[in-house]
């Protein structure tokens, strides 16, 4: 290896706002590359703040001088080496946003340049342009030379302009058509987020890039998830071709070496089925296999994190025997060890005994901590207590309901009050909220019932995707099929009430409508915005499958979009969850007025 | 009255993303403006979509052009009056944001102009660079002449940018620097919510730019609450010598006209107190008085809007004798009318007979409907049921907590239980969350029981201000005294616990710390971004008037920042509630990650 074409992408997991974690951890980094006798190494960008920022800067002033300490620390370490280190830079002018997203340039402990980036993202989970004054693209701060090797820097959202590749542009100017033609290698220093569909099109617009500019493309992502926020790391380089000739590890830190002239840098491999769908086009599928190990590691390493940085050991989790509370159980046996799981199953009188058998097998077959606390006494007493206190009401107000979810919400919110109570009693524990992204769609949830927990795995995961995730998992973990069977056959249903119709417990497609139909509906909103009226020209998957009629299509369309305008308040309070899809309904990207009225045709 | 200098300000209240009620209420207004033979009709910004409007346009693409079409049938009205309607315009370029935020024009059934924002504000509840590109100060678009007068209009943020008035400038260029020396009259379409000290601060402003370029300045606002935000109106002129010459009314629609030239329009008199104040300096006071006319009209008007934009007609809540559910009790009373609101005293075991009978006097003083629910027999079969579970558990994990919160929490959340159980079986009713501000800064509320409901009155207002507000309404209201003095006089307290030191229900500031010394802490963060250290440099008017030990001022704020950073899980799922003071943790304008971890020294 010469040494001169030696460069480490630091792949690194950091904590929002924790300078001191991240100065140490950048230090720590520097110092194994230079053991590693590198000549450069990247750091992701803002790495000493890390992403996502919240209103940190805003709120507390004193961090952004915190960062300009540790960098200065930093520094000192810069010997024999060059790092390209992210951080919040005080805009000293005055007019513009109070900061620069910038990246310092250090060679020979001395900062030799900062560049400033120049495209601002603000839309999704992107809020930069809240602190961050914009840059022009300034070529002289951007291009350094190294061993006689031409870098040109560009950070994040500045590579996603190129004018020929993308239909529609947010911005006027294009930095990576400045910066390339005048350097050999591309130096991208991101905090990109996982996404379905993002991958591939990142994929396709560096390797479009690196074969335009015939350059070297690195690009060096931060890993590690922040409350709703996934990073995958997949740092790599393209060649001139546009080729991948080296890549980091999928969801986990790494130091990672290559030499910019070498054709056996290591390969890691995106999540499966990813490569696969490099070069598809965007269209409605409901064989979701291509998506499931991104979609499993993702929620993995939200879990892992999301508890890790906050303290938090044990989590608690109602186990109904349905596929919700299972897929979670084995999200969290997988990210905390099975030791550090508790499953809670709260049989009431509509409990079938193949839920509660399925629940306990589940449990045996993960080796989590299992108990059963059957809810019928505080199910009898709440609902003799409200008897009289409903007939009281009567008394005062004549508006009540004929038929109501008031029984049904008993036995959600009683085993809620079962979680909460558990995790208030033992250290570091927290309740686990069950929702899945098609039901919170439609409301389908109990405010302070299964709504209600201090992170929520899948809520960002559709229906129909968590049963192929079941599969996945069946086939893919080391101890194979670890649930039952029965648990992915049988068809979904809270057992909260009875359909008078057939005299079971109601199923939720009863309630809503067929889980192939609902989850289009999702996509099609999610991914191309679309209203009741284009959706009533597109013939659904269901649709090829089924026999439809137009009338029932469109009262299901319709009932979507009631049920979703009347659960704007219940979004109001998921607790979080880790994006998965292109788009979600996760504060950190989506907010919908609660007092909002749009027309939805 | 000449009628060429005849202008009405049509101060309105919208609905997010409701276009057909929006443009009827415009319509309605051009006709009334008609009527009294107005020559000019001026309307808020973007009223056609309203504010705040989320990802309305981003998820929801119909809705821009049904603000076309809307503003088609708008310009039918438009003979014999001008108009200025502001809306989404769809920005046709292919860089740049996929819309425009604009103000049509219309004259004799025309579209004349299009007046496009240049200052898009991304800060505390703005996010208008989302969504909008920023144009050029266009001053071709911006002028228009009617009747021998010359006007200019700018957009709400466009005024805000006076490089003398203010210390610091978002931004390079000043839209009023521009446009005011060319003309007569500025117009100011504006949604400009209301806040603490930001009536001050807004009339300075406008105040020294009328004086300094000798032009009339016309602001129009919008009226009205839509989740988090309140628009407080308060339309107005101000002359040449930067007088206010008229003035709308307060948290009311209006049609209001004014005569250019007249020196008899109505002036209108702002929120009590906030006159005195208009040149005062920020600094921290336990004086509330001049605040809480403002205070009291932006909570019934956010209730009372809440309640009828999104179909809710009841309110539910508990009764405790304490101070918050009071508070809340009062303002709901005066929303939505006694008849509508239900208080519910829940006592158990711990609760004092003062407690009780003081929540039913509140009740009868109030005219509301009241009744009382004991939770001892929920409370016991919990405290009973846990033990077993709790031993059964130990015998799995030993992480016990040697004491805990449990036994308090299990009484909140029998008490939400109840109310949301309510809330199922009565038709519109939602359940009311009753937590004050200093105690969500301090995560001193019970997840699922005090911190859970459908609205939060009073989630924006600390305590002591709360007191304050008591005894104004005590005052104000036409039924005097209705709150009764004991429970003003007494000191705050959850009564779910026993102080072991005192054997009686622990206090709330024996398991915090003074509400005056946490009620400026919580003020100094939000006005001035002070770290501990700066607090430690300042004398707190807490120790003024007691002898506080540096020691225990420290440890002091040391456990304020503790608890906050302990809180934010519990900050994700507070339910929405009104803007309030000059900076809130309110979603709409606040996000620290939960996973964040400052050094808040």
């Amino acid at each position: 290896m010469d040494n001169k074409n030696n460069i480490v992408l630091a792949q690194i997991n950091t904590i929002s706002g924790d300078v001191e974690y991240n100065k140490n951890k950048i230090i720590e980094h520097i110092k194994l590359a230079k053991e590693k006798k590198a000549s450069l190494i990247v750091f992701p960008e803002l790495c000493l703040l890390s992403y996502p920022m919240g209103d940190i800067l805003g709120r507390y002033p004193s961090v952004a001088k915190k960062c300009l300490l540790a960098l200065d620390e930093i520094k000192e370490y810069c010997d024999n080496i060059s790092a390209l280190v992210g951080y919040p830079e005080i805009n000293n002018n005055k007019t513009g946003k109070p900061f620069y997203n910038s990246i310092a340039l250090i060679q020979n402990k001395k900062i030799t340049k900062i560049i400033r980036k120049s495209l601002l993202p603000n839309y999704q989970e992107h809020n930069d342009y809240r602190y961050f004054e914009p840059y022009r693209v300034d070529v002289e701060s951007r291009i350094f030379e190294l061993n006689g090797i031409k870098y040109g820097v560009i950070v994040c959202e500045d590579a996603w302009n190129d004018f020929e590749f993308f239909e529609r542009n947010l911005y006027e100017t294009d930095p990576v058509a400045i910066i390339a033609p005048k350097v050999d290698v591309i130096l991208c220093c991101a905090s990109s987020c996982t996404r379905a569909k993002k991958e591939q099109l990142k994929h396709n617009m560096m390797k479009t890039a690196a074969r335009k500019y015939k350059v070297k493309y690195l690009y060096v992502n931060q890993v590690g998830a922040q409350d709703e926020i996934v990073y995958d790391g997949l740092s790599r380089m393209y060649n001139e071709e546009g080729n991948v000739c080296a890549m980091a590890k999928s969801y986990e830190e790494e130091n990672y070496l290559l030499d910019l002239n070498s054709k056996t840098n290591p390969i890691n491999p995106l999540p499966e089925g990813l490569e696969l769908t490099l070069n598809s086009q965007k269209e409605f599928s409901l064989d979701h296999g291509p998506d499931l190990e991104r979609t499993y590691k993702t929620i993995v390493l939200a879990i892992k994190d999301y508890f890790s940085k906050n303290g938090f050991k044990k989590a608690i989790l109602g186990l109904s025997g349905g596929l919700d509370s299972t897929i979670c159980a084995v999200l969290l046996a997988d990210a905390l060890g099975c030791q550090n799981v508790l499953g809670v199953s709260m049989p009431s009188k509509l409990t079938s005994n193949e839920s509660k058998t399925d629940a306990s097998i589940l449990a045996h077959n993960l080796g989590i901590n299992f108990i059963e606390i059957p809810i019928k006494d505080m199910h009898d007493l709440m609902a003799d207590k409200f008897k009289n206190i409903f007939n009281n009401i009567e008394k005062k107000w004549d508006s009540r309901y004929t038929s109501s979810y008031t029984q049904d919400n008993i036995q959600a919110r009683s085993r809620a009050m079962i979680l909460w109570g558990i995790a208030n009693e033992f250290e570091r524990a927290l309740p686990i909220a069950t929702s899945d992204k098609s039901e919170l769609y439609m409301g389908y949830a109990t405010i302070n019932g299964d709504m209600s927990g201090g992170y929520a795995p899948i809520c960002d995961v559709v229906k129909t995707k968590l049963f192929a995730l079941a599969k996945w998992m069946n086939e893919k973990r080391p101890i194979k099929n670890a649930i039952p069977k029965s648990i992915i056959n049988k068809p979904p249903g809270a057992e909260l009430a009875i359909n008078p119709k057939t005299g079971k417990a109601l199923l939720a497609e009863d309630a809503l409508m067929p889980y192939e139909f609902l989850d289009e509906v999702i996509w099609r909103i999610e991914n191309f915005n679309q209203s009741i009226n284009d959706m009533m020209k597109i013939e659904f998957l269901y649709e090829k499958k089924n026999n439809v009629d137009k009338k029932v299509k469109i009262q299901w369309l319709e009932k979507f979009f009631k049920r979703l305008n009347a659960a704007l308040y219940k979004w109001y309070i998921i607790p979080p969850g880790p994006i998965i899809d292109a788009r979600s309904i996760n504060k950190a990207e989506f907010r919908q007025p609660i007092i909002s009225n749009i027309d939805y045709k």
